[in-house]
């Protein structure tokens, strides 16, 4: 009876030494880029060689009259052909249940170790994640890292909202906590998991410093508390709250937490976290050392300058044991930052998840995110956090945007025109904007069972 | 910045050798005793050294009037005082929030890695139970070992249906699976965390061949497998069951899934698992490498002979970083297995988990468990495998014992005679029968909810 163990899949040395953690990590951050790109070609090139081992790389690269020795190194990577889901979800269809990109065929030793989970679904049928042992403790470790960059320490106590089950997030952040911060971690996962009214309970109980999740429900959870008589500012010791959030999300997700330092990050089931503030929150560090992010124009996938949105394509240079990702289109839009970082680190900035471009409606020719008009709406008082967007169709065939949001205190006619005049500066077209009292748009959003709410019921071609 | 991180704190080759995995854990079973005491001695001497350095145990130990060196060795251990439950319930409400047993104040190099989890609160309040990176891991080796010297091959699909959130329990399987036995493993956790019908289209999808977690939910899946059209047996593909199974439980849960072997394991949340059965399902064997076994009189706490039934007090000698555990009494009873090991094995064999003795009612003088009861009820085809039971006190202050049973079919006083006669051979006393249909008893039990169903209402003392 032999085994491929998880821990005799890694040499840690090696692991530790391609990706710092700690102030190595920020040591090995401020090297030049040339350095930088030194290490990025090694490893990029190792993945290189496994994906070439395996029937999906062979068939999207052959097809696209890619020999093997055309793919000199990084300088290669634009000309690369880019997947996504739905080639992922095309190799399952014709090769079930685990498709042909896993590489879990193995070689003469057997199949590698395996950690598989699912995604939850958000657009469309669920979707097979795979991960190596390496390649999941270097995502682990990448995330573990950026925590601590954020400002978590090993005396803290930290509470998770994310989900467990088949999804991978809730799994992912756990191991990421204990393997690599040292922290404690409190594994409390969604409202279904554990009663919100619950959660609070073993916040106060446990001292938790640190919530960790979607900003949705951690705001969620300090209305909670405050219908519990608890006070989510003198009664809890919250210091830090890290997870995923809108540029404009941050300010009210800290008030209600009595400013506590809110960080972002960003990531997705396949590749693990990406990127993620530093201590400057002044744009999401990619973690170079183990992803290389391309940022590409929605329509005609050709790279769009600095500072301009487009689709956030992710090579995983990091994963060369199980599900090689390289040129994933994850179809999240965002934009480098321009400028240099005020903490002398030289990895990419980018400004974190602006949307999905899936998911975006044209309107009258204009790009509009539905996940972006709640931050927006945080300008006023009255917004009471949870809102939803239709896009609907006249009987003339004119679209319209309309924004239904929660508020607070009166739905009347002059609090439709504040609302009404945040989206127009900021999308530049007029939209329809629609009151209701809290809690009544959570049949609609689900805030409450999912981890990311319905946003968008677009009506136009019903 | 420096962090006493998970890897760092465990030896590995250390860890592999005070606990061998497949192969070299049959060898090292068939071991001579006093060859296994050795062992055991070092073990158990590096525990109470750090035991000592615990307030917990100072008082614990102190109050008995044990001093350091009284502890000679494992000829001392039963003259040391048992805890249980109550005893780390007073130490969290004396030093709030994690108690004095867990040795995390730390030494010169700061606390060391803990996972931390709760119990489900099934008696009570929930407990917090703590884990040490090494300990944690040898818990999962010896859950892995287990599952493999049951016959989970490392090209198995593992279907869990163990909670997450809080609790330990899917978190702890899924380690141990994907770290020792490299089978692929699906974290479907419980009806809550994925619906029990997704949970059958998962297995079928993905050619689940292994499921583990408890019996109560593994066979409704197989309910609702054939309520969705799908044959248990023809439609997919399981060939093993492991889990937490009474004596009697394990042939209509086989044969709901259509013959497929199924193996028995106990353990409890503090200590990982205890003991399991083997291929040869004669006993489940001790983890004797890791856990010692004391069956104790319920009453008086002192060891009964082979055969009789007692408390398990559980010794986790494996456990010398975080929460040390010497003589734990667990309140769940089991009889020592006598005679000798087919498989020439020398680990201690107990029957495994006949009850509780905190649950136990006494009824006219005679011991009751009441999760015995749906087991012996199996032996009538008519049984749909729910039940709860209801302890009853009459106006003369006479007990009754009252087993309320689902049946299909007829519910009629000849079923109910039947139910009756087996119970009275059993039990040794007359009980009461009451018949419900099918699905009639989950507001009662939970079982839809809860990984341990209620199976006793006892109305004597309202």
């Amino acid at each position: 009876m032999t085994h491929n163990l998880y821990h005799d899949a890694i040499n840690w040395e090696q692991l530790r030494r391609e990706h710092p953690i700690g102030d190595d990590f920020v040591q090995f951050a401020k090297q030049s880029r040339d350095e930088l790109r030194a290490h990025q070609e090694k490893l990029f090139l190792r993945c290189v060689a496994r994906a070439w081992e395996i029937p999906f790389y062979q068939r999207l690269w052959g097809n696209a009259g890619i020999q093997p020795g055309d793919i000199k190194g990084l300088e290669t990577l634009p000309d690369l052909p880019v997947f996504d889901k739905s080639d992922i979800m095309a190799s399952i269809d014709q090769n079930p249940p685990f498709g042909d990109f896993g590489g879990l065929e193995g070689g003469a030793n057997g199949r590698p170790p395996v950690i598989m989970h699912t995604t939850s679904g958000t657009t469309g049928n669920p979707q097979v994640l795979l991960f190596g042992a390496k390649s999941r403790e270097v995502q682990d470790l990448m995330l573990g890292r950026i925590y601590q960059f954020q400002g978590m320490r090993p005396d803290d106590i930290v509470h998770s909202v994310y989900g467990h089950g088949m999804i991978n997030g809730g799994h992912y952040v756990r191991e990421a906590v204990t393997h690599w911060t040292n922290a404690i971690f409190m594994s409390a996962g969604t409202g279904i998991e554990t009663r919100s009214a619950k959660q609070v309970e073993l916040m106060r109980d446990f001292g938790t410093t640190v919530i960790v999740g979607f900003a949705d429900y951690i705001k969620k959870l300090a209305r909670v508390a405050v219908e519990m008589g608890i006070d989510p500012v003198k009664d809890l010791n919250i210091r830090m709250i890290s997870g995923h959030l809108g540029r404009e999300d941050k300010s009210s997700l800290s008030e209600a937490w009595g400013g506590v330092e809110c960080f972002d990050w960003y990531g997705v089931g396949d590749t693990g976290i990406i990127a993620g503030e530093g201590p400057d929150r002044d744009g999401l560090y990619v973690m170079e050392d183990g992803q290389i992010v391309e940022v590409c124009d929605i329509d005609t996938g050709k790279p769009v300058p600095d500072g301009q949105p487009g689709d956030i394509i992710c090579t995983c240079i990091h994963k060369d044991d199980v599900y090689p990702i390289i040129r994933f289109n994850t179809h999240d839009v965002t934009k480098v930052v321009t400028g240099t970082s005020s903490l002398g680190i030289n990895f990419k900035r980018i400004e974190g998840f602006l949307g999905r471009s899936d998911n975006m409606v044209k309107i009258r020719g204009i790009n509009i995110f539905p996940q972006a008009m709640g931050p927006l709406l945080e300008a006023d008082s009255s917004f009471a956090g949870d809102f939803i967007c239709k896009a609907v169709r006249d009987d003339q065939g004119r679209d319209e945007f309309v924004v239904c949001a929660e508020v607070n205190g009166a739905r009347d006619a002059a609090t439709v025109d504040r609302y009404k005049a945040i989206l127009k500066k900021s999308i530049g077209i007029d939209c329809g904007v629609e009151l209701a009292a809290p809690g009544d748009l959570a049949p609609l959003t689900q805030t409450e069972v999912r981890q990311k709410p319905i946003r968008l019921i677009d009506e136009r071609f019903k």
